[in-house]
Protein backbone atom coordinates (compact mmCIF):
# COMPACT_ATOMS: atom_id res chain seq x y z
CA UNK A 1 0.00 0.00 0.00
CA UNK A 2 1.00 3.52 -0.68
CA UNK A 3 1.65 5.64 2.34
CA UNK A 4 2.41 9.02 1.34
CA UNK A 5 2.40 10.69 4.97
CA UNK A 6 6.02 8.92 6.05
CA UNK A 7 8.54 9.93 7.91
CA UNK A 8 9.89 10.51 4.65
CA UNK A 9 7.21 13.05 3.59
CA UNK A 10 6.97 15.14 6.57
CA UNK A 11 10.90 15.89 7.30
CA UNK A 12 10.93 17.17 3.44
CA UNK A 13 8.37 19.46 4.99
CA UNK A 14 10.75 20.11 7.59
CA UNK A 15 13.57 20.56 4.63
CA UNK A 16 11.67 23.43 3.03
CA UNK A 17 11.53 25.10 6.10
CA UNK A 18 15.34 24.98 7.09
CA UNK A 19 15.90 26.17 3.19
CA UNK A 20 13.73 29.37 3.88
CA UNK A 21 16.12 29.84 7.12
CA UNK A 22 19.51 29.39 4.69
CA UNK A 23 18.43 32.21 1.98
CA UNK A 24 17.81 34.60 5.81
CA UNK A 25 21.19 33.98 6.62
CA UNK A 26 19.91 31.92 9.79
CA UNK A 27 21.32 28.50 10.54
CA UNK A 28 19.52 26.19 7.98
CA UNK A 29 16.90 23.69 10.97
CA UNK A 30 13.48 23.52 10.32
CA UNK A 31 10.64 21.98 12.08
CA UNK A 32 6.98 20.65 11.29
CA UNK A 33 4.65 19.43 13.84
CA UNK A 34 2.21 16.49 12.55
CA UNK A 35 -1.45 15.77 14.04
CA UNK A 36 -2.75 12.90 12.77
CA UNK A 37 -0.91 13.37 9.25
CA UNK A 38 -2.08 17.17 9.30
CA UNK A 39 0.78 19.73 9.89
CA UNK A 40 -0.30 22.09 12.64
CA UNK A 41 2.81 23.91 13.02
CA UNK A 42 5.93 24.96 10.51
CA UNK A 43 9.15 26.52 11.50
CA UNK A 44 12.56 27.87 10.88
CA UNK A 45 15.45 28.65 13.20
CA UNK A 46 15.14 32.45 13.71
CA UNK A 47 18.32 32.94 16.55
CA UNK A 48 19.79 36.16 14.01
CA UNK A 49 16.76 37.77 13.07
CA UNK A 50 15.36 38.18 16.21
CA UNK A 51 17.95 38.44 18.39
CA UNK A 52 17.45 35.86 20.69
CA UNK A 53 18.86 32.64 21.45
CA UNK A 54 15.64 31.21 22.51
CA UNK A 55 14.27 31.05 19.07
CA UNK A 56 14.94 28.09 17.56
CA UNK A 57 12.83 25.82 14.95
CA UNK A 58 11.44 23.58 17.37
CA UNK A 59 10.61 26.25 20.17
CA UNK A 60 8.90 28.44 17.56
CA UNK A 61 6.97 25.10 16.66
CA UNK A 62 5.36 23.71 20.16
CA UNK A 63 4.46 27.70 20.89
CA UNK A 64 2.67 27.23 16.99
CA UNK A 65 1.44 24.34 17.76
CA UNK A 66 -0.15 24.80 20.89
CA UNK A 67 -1.71 27.65 20.54
CA UNK A 68 -3.31 26.15 16.97
CA UNK A 69 -4.76 23.31 19.52
CA UNK A 70 -5.77 25.77 22.10
CA UNK A 71 -3.86 23.42 24.88
CA UNK A 72 -0.20 23.11 25.76
CA UNK A 73 0.27 19.65 25.86
CA UNK A 74 1.07 17.84 22.45
CA UNK A 75 0.54 14.37 23.78
CA UNK A 76 -0.53 13.08 20.55
CA UNK A 77 1.81 15.13 17.59
CA UNK A 78 5.25 14.29 16.35
CA UNK A 79 8.31 17.00 16.15
CA UNK A 80 10.20 16.49 12.44
CA UNK A 81 13.29 18.47 12.67
CA UNK A 82 16.01 18.65 10.07
CA UNK A 83 18.25 18.37 13.51
CA UNK A 84 18.72 16.97 16.83
CA UNK A 85 17.57 19.40 19.47
CA UNK A 86 19.65 20.73 21.49
CA UNK A 87 18.84 20.30 25.26
CA UNK A 88 16.75 23.40 25.58
CA UNK A 89 14.68 21.98 22.50
CA UNK A 90 14.09 18.42 23.94
CA UNK A 91 13.93 20.41 27.65
CA UNK A 92 10.86 22.44 26.23
CA UNK A 93 9.91 18.70 24.46
CA UNK A 94 9.89 16.89 28.12
CA UNK A 95 6.97 20.01 29.21
CA UNK A 96 5.04 19.34 26.38
CA UNK A 97 4.71 15.62 26.54
CA UNK A 98 5.28 15.51 22.54
CA UNK A 99 4.36 11.42 21.06
CA UNK A 100 7.51 11.75 18.93
CA UNK A 101 10.57 13.30 17.98
CA UNK A 102 11.87 12.35 14.37
CA UNK A 103 15.20 14.21 13.11
CA UNK A 104 17.53 14.45 9.89
CA UNK A 105 21.09 15.09 11.35
CA UNK A 106 22.59 13.99 14.18
CA UNK A 107 24.74 16.94 16.71
CA UNK A 108 27.00 14.63 18.69
CA UNK A 109 28.26 17.97 20.38
CA UNK A 110 25.09 20.03 21.36
CA UNK A 111 22.53 16.79 20.90
CA UNK A 112 20.29 16.03 23.56
CA UNK A 113 21.54 12.52 22.82
CA UNK A 114 25.07 12.54 23.96
CA UNK A 115 24.19 15.35 26.68
CA UNK A 116 21.97 12.75 28.40
CA UNK A 117 18.53 15.39 28.35
CA UNK A 118 15.44 13.46 29.90
CA UNK A 119 13.00 13.07 27.75
CA UNK A 120 9.60 12.57 28.33
CA UNK A 121 8.46 8.94 29.15
CA UNK A 122 5.87 8.78 26.56
CA UNK A 123 8.33 10.48 23.69
CA UNK A 124 9.87 8.02 21.03
CA UNK A 125 12.79 8.99 18.88
CA UNK A 126 13.84 8.18 15.54
CA UNK A 127 16.92 9.45 13.91
CA UNK A 128 18.56 9.56 10.34
CA UNK A 129 15.44 10.42 8.04
CA UNK A 130 16.77 12.27 4.75
CA UNK A 131 20.05 12.69 7.51
CA UNK A 132 22.26 13.84 3.98
CA UNK A 133 20.45 16.20 2.68
CA UNK A 134 19.74 17.36 6.06
CA UNK A 135 23.54 17.46 7.08
CA UNK A 136 24.59 18.64 3.65
CA UNK A 137 22.46 21.86 3.91
CA UNK A 138 24.10 23.14 7.13
CA UNK A 139 27.47 22.23 5.97
CA UNK A 140 26.69 24.41 2.91
CA UNK A 141 25.64 27.23 4.81
CA UNK A 142 28.92 26.97 6.95
CA UNK A 143 31.18 26.88 4.12
CA UNK A 144 29.81 29.51 2.74
CA UNK A 145 29.24 31.61 5.70
CA UNK A 146 33.18 31.27 6.00
CA UNK A 147 33.85 32.22 2.71
CA UNK A 148 31.86 35.28 3.26
CA UNK A 149 34.42 36.53 6.45
CA UNK B 1 30.36 48.81 53.32
CA UNK B 2 27.00 48.84 52.77
CA UNK B 3 26.38 46.87 49.85
CA UNK B 4 22.82 47.52 48.46
CA UNK B 5 22.61 45.14 45.64
CA UNK B 6 23.29 41.94 46.44
CA UNK B 7 21.86 38.33 45.65
CA UNK B 8 19.34 38.91 48.11
CA UNK B 9 18.37 42.35 47.00
CA UNK B 10 17.98 40.70 43.39
CA UNK B 11 16.19 37.76 44.51
CA UNK B 12 13.66 39.66 46.45
CA UNK B 13 12.95 41.03 43.06
CA UNK B 14 12.55 37.94 41.36
CA UNK B 15 10.66 37.08 44.22
CA UNK B 16 7.87 40.01 43.37
CA UNK B 17 7.72 38.23 40.07
CA UNK B 18 6.74 34.84 41.62
CA UNK B 19 4.02 36.44 43.45
CA UNK B 20 2.81 37.97 40.38
CA UNK B 21 2.35 35.01 38.78
CA UNK B 22 0.78 33.41 42.41
CA UNK B 23 -2.28 35.73 41.59
CA UNK B 24 -2.34 34.98 37.92
CA UNK B 25 -2.61 31.43 39.54
CA UNK B 26 0.42 30.31 37.88
CA UNK B 27 3.02 28.03 39.53
CA UNK B 28 4.63 31.00 41.15
CA UNK B 29 7.81 31.00 39.33
CA UNK B 30 9.77 34.58 39.17
CA UNK B 31 12.94 36.26 37.15
CA UNK B 32 14.66 38.96 36.85
CA UNK B 33 18.25 39.74 34.63
CA UNK B 34 20.70 42.11 36.29
CA UNK B 35 23.70 43.85 34.15
CA UNK B 36 25.50 45.99 36.35
CA UNK B 37 23.22 46.10 39.04
CA UNK B 38 20.35 47.04 36.89
CA UNK B 39 17.91 44.73 35.76
CA UNK B 40 17.65 44.75 32.55
CA UNK B 41 14.53 42.21 32.28
CA UNK B 42 11.62 40.89 34.82
CA UNK B 43 9.45 38.08 34.07
CA UNK B 44 6.69 35.51 35.87
CA UNK B 45 6.08 32.40 34.57
CA UNK B 46 2.71 32.04 32.21
CA UNK B 47 2.42 28.63 30.77
CA UNK B 48 -0.94 28.53 31.95
CA UNK B 49 -2.02 31.98 30.88
CA UNK B 50 -0.13 31.32 27.07
CA UNK B 51 -1.07 27.98 27.13
CA UNK B 52 2.73 27.37 26.16
CA UNK B 53 5.19 25.11 28.23
CA UNK B 54 8.06 27.21 26.75
CA UNK B 55 6.74 30.11 28.71
CA UNK B 56 9.00 29.99 32.09
CA UNK B 57 9.94 32.84 33.64
CA UNK B 58 13.32 32.45 32.75
CA UNK B 59 13.01 31.89 29.01
CA UNK B 60 11.01 34.88 28.64
CA UNK B 61 13.60 36.75 31.04
CA UNK B 62 15.94 35.76 28.20
CA UNK B 63 14.14 37.09 25.40
CA UNK B 64 13.78 39.87 26.96
CA UNK B 65 17.30 40.84 28.01
CA UNK B 66 18.19 40.81 24.69
CA UNK B 67 16.08 42.54 23.47
CA UNK B 68 16.72 45.41 25.56
CA UNK B 69 20.38 44.60 24.91
CA UNK B 70 19.88 44.70 21.35
CA UNK B 71 22.20 41.45 20.58
CA UNK B 72 21.10 37.75 21.75
CA UNK B 73 24.32 37.40 24.25
CA UNK B 74 23.79 37.63 27.61
CA UNK B 75 28.18 37.43 29.04
CA UNK B 76 28.06 39.76 31.58
CA UNK B 77 24.27 39.33 32.85
CA UNK B 78 23.27 37.49 35.89
CA UNK B 79 20.08 35.53 35.87
CA UNK B 80 18.26 35.54 39.51
CA UNK B 81 15.24 32.97 39.92
CA UNK B 82 13.61 31.61 42.46
CA UNK B 83 13.24 28.16 41.37
CA UNK B 84 16.67 25.95 39.86
CA UNK B 85 16.24 26.24 36.19
CA UNK B 86 14.36 23.13 34.22
CA UNK B 87 16.45 21.59 31.25
CA UNK B 88 14.94 23.70 28.74
CA UNK B 89 15.58 26.92 30.43
CA UNK B 90 19.12 25.72 31.36
CA UNK B 91 19.53 24.98 27.92
CA UNK B 92 18.76 28.28 27.00
CA UNK B 93 21.22 29.93 29.50
CA UNK B 94 24.48 27.78 27.75
CA UNK B 95 23.45 29.37 24.30
CA UNK B 96 23.04 33.11 26.23
CA UNK B 97 26.56 32.35 27.68
CA UNK B 98 25.35 34.12 30.94
CA UNK B 99 27.83 35.29 33.59
CA UNK B 100 26.25 33.49 36.41
CA UNK B 101 22.49 31.86 37.36
CA UNK B 102 21.47 32.68 41.08
CA UNK B 103 18.76 30.39 42.36
CA UNK B 104 16.70 29.83 45.20
CA UNK B 105 14.56 26.85 45.66
CA UNK B 106 16.27 23.90 44.87
CA UNK B 107 13.98 21.19 42.19
CA UNK B 108 15.69 17.69 42.64
CA UNK B 109 13.51 15.98 40.30
CA UNK B 110 13.21 18.21 37.02
CA UNK B 111 15.80 20.81 37.98
CA UNK B 112 18.88 20.88 35.52
CA UNK B 113 21.47 19.83 38.47
CA UNK B 114 20.75 16.14 39.57
CA UNK B 115 19.55 15.80 35.70
CA UNK B 116 23.11 16.95 34.34
CA UNK B 117 22.25 19.58 32.45
CA UNK B 118 25.18 21.19 30.57
CA UNK B 119 25.95 24.77 31.33
CA UNK B 120 28.05 27.41 29.27
CA UNK B 121 31.73 27.11 30.81
CA UNK B 122 31.62 30.43 31.29
CA UNK B 123 28.66 30.41 33.46
CA UNK B 124 28.47 30.01 37.30
CA UNK B 125 26.08 29.09 39.68
CA UNK B 126 24.98 30.21 43.34
CA UNK B 127 21.80 27.83 45.01
CA UNK B 128 19.66 28.58 48.48
CA UNK B 129 18.95 32.55 48.24
CA UNK B 130 15.70 33.16 49.94
CA UNK B 131 15.06 29.55 49.53
CA UNK B 132 12.53 29.40 52.15
CA UNK B 133 11.04 32.24 50.83
CA UNK B 134 10.92 30.89 47.14
CA UNK B 135 10.14 27.58 48.39
CA UNK B 136 7.31 28.12 50.62
CA UNK B 137 5.67 30.31 47.96
CA UNK B 138 5.55 26.90 45.69
CA UNK B 139 4.64 25.13 48.30
CA UNK B 140 1.11 27.34 49.43
CA UNK B 141 0.17 27.70 45.55
CA UNK B 142 0.16 23.85 45.54
CA UNK B 143 -1.71 23.45 48.57
CA UNK B 144 -4.25 26.05 47.34
CA UNK B 145 -4.60 24.77 44.08
CA UNK B 146 -5.36 21.02 45.55
CA UNK B 147 -7.55 22.38 48.28
CA UNK B 148 -9.48 24.07 45.42
CA UNK B 149 -9.39 20.49 42.83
Amino acid sequence: MIQPFDDIYFMKKAYQEAEIAFDKGEIPVGAVIVLNNQIIARAHNLTETLNDVTAHAEMQAFTAAANFLGGKYLKDCILYVTLEPCQMCAGASYWSQIARIVYGASEPKRGFVNLGTQLHPKTKVTSGILENDCSLLLKRFFIEKRNLN
